[in-house]
């Protein structure tokens, strides 16, 4: 296979490299026999981890990673539960340290989450910027989770990070994309000067249709977990965004037909005939 | 495999149970060849034909039949083109002696179409009403294409209709599904006293997340052709709908997690604190 | 004032002609004086107002028309409550006799409603269009409700109705215009041989950005009665309404600025930059 | 009138307080002529103006307040044009000195606008918390155009804004109200400890509905310019505007409706019956 077509057809993030455009969490599932399903079901080769110790940890004193075929998959570890730059970036560390230990190749990068408020669970923008910064000056390739606001992900994107992950909408809301105009115009900036720039859509996503329809917008990959350890039947729901994900993507290479009020009109506004 | 297993899995309309969910059409195809390829890719078991002469044979006299597999599809003959009853009912006899002829399963069933107008190719009600009464009095299994009125939807089911297909939105206009709250209506009442009737989405699917959206919304099937025929790549877009079809079909059945305004709030709308 | 600018200025309805261009119900209120401020404040000129008996008589013995001040407002007699042809019918005539024994100018016009289901209050077509063939051979100017459906709303033109009223959906739903697509086909319909014909959207307004959106799709008017009655406080919402109505309108003669994906962008969906 | 109720009536900024609850711009107009009829029939009292050199005097020479009533308005001076903290303070402090020579009441306020890339005209987060800070250190009340993020709104207040104002959609977009969650959320944030703090959309708006449908959100007023300069009877355009945001206030404090599948059903997705 040319060079090019394996471009196309892999989600390429820094130095890694991925068939699989589904990266998903071990967060909110009622047992790891659960989980364990779900993340091979859903055909992900990311799984995305937290690392903080009493994310990693559950109540009856069990490792997460230890439910989790490390020879398998790639290992994303994220900061979910920091609140500040400096908290951000001790526990990526702690990422990169368990990683290496465990000699998974997930051991250089981190999923970057400081969030600003434990209520709605919105990222702070400013701390954000100030983590980013600092992880990639200390090399870590930096795929950094934040709002869909297109200035501030330029500005990450300045700041060196390897992939940004705009929100559809806030964590575990299930509201899926709900300004997809904003997610355009990140594509826009991000893939500016590099059409190959990977650009995640990570939260929000509630059901398959959502995923569907952020990779038909053209980003490279969603990350999601609420949408499936949450659901009724989160098996099921695994197997419906795996075929999701694979759907829009090459529903985005398809070229789709046009939008009009009826065949043989102009626009999705205009008919034929013009009102008095 | 359990006959209430068998039920879940499959689509069935009248006599005739299919794996698969999705129907397509063999219109507007810029050579046999891509047409082909694209009902082999989507994956469909029913293939739909408009069975008019003029339809029916191309501008260098071939026959469109000749160019499908009759072995492996089921031949779904539809009145395309008909503007009144009359006509439609014509047409669908010519199909059923089509079928017989060729010894193809899909001699005891129609897609029934009557249109009100060639510019939006909007269905007549009335017509169509009238043309399903007297096609299932002649034995016909009637898959009737109808707006996403639900009061029209009823009237055809009580009319003998085996299935009712309401459209998204208008043939060909690519606006997928224009009102969920008319198919969520729709469903409660051609579902109200036999949860499997079959209903399926007919007409204005665009991309594949409309595809997933409708599936989702609990529909049996959907049926389309210009979405894939009039893509810029036809094959990709069949393998996308056929992902999507699959994926909103899952998505559909594993209960998927509630939309809220953030995790934490209380519904879509509020949030956890009372407004002034 | 010339004619044609009457014309602008003023909402034409068969041989009636006004400046409001809101018309409001009676059903639902707590207290008659609501009832009458609400009116009032609406500054509607047309109120439309259920004739069935068991309607327009309340459970203390009071005709709502007591109620009404009768010199000031044109009455627009209703059917609801009919749920078929005959009824409707007869209902429309027992409106058009007590209207005349009132000498109020609403007596040769009639809201035509012939419902299908009361659970969801939806019209029934069919009964609808064999109503309003009816009423107009009587000699009745007919409004009639109906779906959004442009189809049957031309039928029903074609019938002799005076206005065509699409619902914005289901009745009492609050649910605003949920399929703006076919409000613009049903305009292009009925507007087709002559720019003044009235289309009035009937039903399923929720608040006052539901009535100046639809405006701004160009109808002539807007029917509401839920809105205003079922609102926590009636009177400020009937203020809100009637504004909406007047700003909808304005509006929509304004010409509008285009959607862009942002000011210098191409198209709502394109920007300046190809992605690749 | 007692203090609850002119507050109730009345947008209070700071030490400002007005009737009107629409803000608009001076720029893009045709004609000076256009623009002062357009800023009397739109009714409000606050008038913004660029104030950087090259927006304030036009190529003829002229300066833009000369063709104001400056007895009448209060002008609210506005940094636009400016990419970056320091020359936006700059502007601001140039913005005081102008009016303070002229005796207007708007030389203690500015609408502080720091852009970030002058393709899309979308604010800078950092950049703007800074000339925030820094102009509020000055004595400036700060009214701050924003993003719709809810946690830099949160910073922006913290940071001392008299006024957080998020954006529609980007500026000249005529996009509407993209984003409804996030205005909502920013609401809850910014009314947290004091439900008269005000919160005013700024940008995006194209037509009348959407200022109805922000007021109805719960903002406080709305900012807006090309909605109305660059319609195309832009005096018809400000009385729609005037009346929407009258209408949009008066809905957003009367309770509306729910919004049901049908009247009588539980919610916007669930009817009365439960599918299979």
């Amino acid at each position: 296979m040319s060079e090019s077509k394996k471009t196309e057809a892999s989600l390429v993030i820094g130095s890694h490299s991925f068939t699989s455009r589904l990266i998903v969490g071990t967060g909110k599932y009622d047992t790891f026999d659960t989980m364990r399903d779900c993340l091979e079901i859903s055909g992900a080769e990311v799984i995305t981890v937290a690392v903080r110790r009493d994310r990693l940890i559950d109540s009856e004193g069990r490792n997460i990673l230890d439910y989790i075929d490390l020879k398998r998959y790639t290992i994303l570890p994220n900061t979910a539960g920091c609140f500040n730059a400096d908290d951000a970036v001790r526990v990526a560390r702690l990422g990169r340290e368990i990683l290496e230990g465990l000699e998974n190749p997930g051991a250089d990068w981190v999923k970057l989450e400081v969030l600003g408020d434990k209520k709605t669970l919105l990222p702070d923008p400013l701390a954000t910027l100030q983590a980013t910064e600092k992880l990639v000056a200390e090399g870590f390739q930096v795929l950094v989770y934040t709002t869909d606001d297109p200035m501030t992900a330029r500005r990450l994107q300045e700041a060196g990070a390897s992939s940004v992950m705009p929100a559809g909408s806030p964590i575990g809301s299930g509201q899926g994309i709900l300004n997809p105009n904003n997610i355009r115009i990140c594509l826009e900036y991000l893939k500016e000067h590099d059409s190959s720039y990977p650009v995640i859509v990570d939260a929000g996503v509630g059901t398959a249709s959502d995923v569907c329809f952020a990779m038909e917008l053209g980003v490279d990959g969603v990350l999601l977990n609420t949408g499936i350890a949450g659901a009724a039947d989160p098996r099921k729901m695994a197997r419906a965004m795996k075929l999701a994900c694979q759907s829009g993507r090459d529903a985005a290479g398809a070229g789709r037909i046009p939008r009009k009020l009826y065949a043989t009109a102009s626009s999705p506004e205009i008919g034929q005939i013009k009102l008095g």
